[in-house]
């Protein structure tokens, strides 16, 4: 049993530990980035990296955020671990075990000299080891690219990580299983695109992942 | 390999296909809400469900975005799979599989006559099955129950299920292996809690989900 799955009895708790908010967005694939446009919220799903003590969101240069962000935005980044389902045996008392950051602050285009570092750190984030597998961009690539910056300054981490409240005497009927059921991603078997040769064997980055 | 990882040549598409929606929505677990506080967005994720046209959000009653919600808030909702990572040949081309809906509207709280079929709702559709093996809530723990209703009505809904765009004569090194690793949540081994007794068996909502 791992000190994530651990039951305990203090199931929810903000922490203000920089070790657990890295190792939660290095896990994470995709953060949801709020902000305002014309006065409401507009939600969206963006690829993301970590770069030391800011925020990487990487997605379309035609999207209206990334136009928007040209000056500055003001935005709201949740990144979401969904770690496990507690049973309880009572409707009332399910809950989830999950680890959650919500970031508050202002998102900036990063300098057009440092879009390739950018870029990397995204690739590397996401696929680890990739980058040196791979091409490298072109001038009129890395032009393409929009990759935001939100400083990791302001922001909220909850860690819920316990199983269910449950005590001898709490007047439940104690025959009804609980406990956690853990979830976790993994990847499946790869599928080569129809122009990868049947020969080719798997680079490391995809091996790393199975 | 399934409709969803066949590589094609239309790797991005908006869809209005109500059907895609609600399977996205169905095998959605948690959603990223996005509201305006103060003139500054915020982002958090909540438990929640579907009830034919209606998402259900539930999450804390003491949380500010359930407070203001008491006379409607206009949120922005997003539900986002990430179905598979696409490896190209350069950096610049690769990119992830997704479902993603994002939803636009009002919510408010359910009717305080509807609170039980809502928390019904959101049980079975995070546990399929759970809802008659526990005991139902007392009134007591409706009343500190909010659920928050969004209607299915002005959403977008985007998915990407393709290969890397390639092509044999792109330019691209073809030696370098590319293609898709699909992604997937799975549940791991149930931890009963401390006060579940060793001979109780699993039951059929667990077992659903190993």
């Amino acid at each position: 049993m791992s000190d994530r799955t651990r039951l305990t009895r203090k199931p929810e708790r903000r922490t203000d530990d920089p070790a657990v908010l890295h190792r939660l967005l290095d896990e994470a694939r995709i953060a949801h980035v709020g902000c305002v446009r014309d006065g409401s919220p507009v939600v969206l799903p963006m690829a993301m990296g970590r770069d030391e003590d800011r925020l990487l969101l990487h997605g379309s240069t035609g999207a209206g955020m990334f136009l928007a962000a040209r000056s500055g935005i003001e935005v709201s980044v949740a990144v979401t671990h969904l770690d496990g389902l507690v049973f309880a045996r009572s409707a009332f008392d399910h809950s989830m075990n999950y680890r959650s950051a919500v970031l508050f602050g202002v998102a900036t285009p990063v300098a057009p000299g440092e879009k390739e570092h950018a870029l990397k750190v995204v690739t590397e984030h996401l696929i680890p080891g990739r980058w040196d597998e791979v091409r490298s961009p072109t001038p009129k690539e890395l032009a393409a690219t929009t990759v935001l910056e939100v400083p990791l300054a302001e922001v909220s981490v909850k860690v819920r990580a316990a199983g269910p409240g449950d005590e001898p005497g709490d007047g439940e009927d104690h025959s009804v299983w609980a406990g956690v059921v853990p979830l976790r991603t993994v990847a499946d078997d790869p599928i080569p695109s129809p122009i990868t040769g049947s020969s080719t064997a798997l680079p490391r980055s995809v091996r790393a992942l199975l």
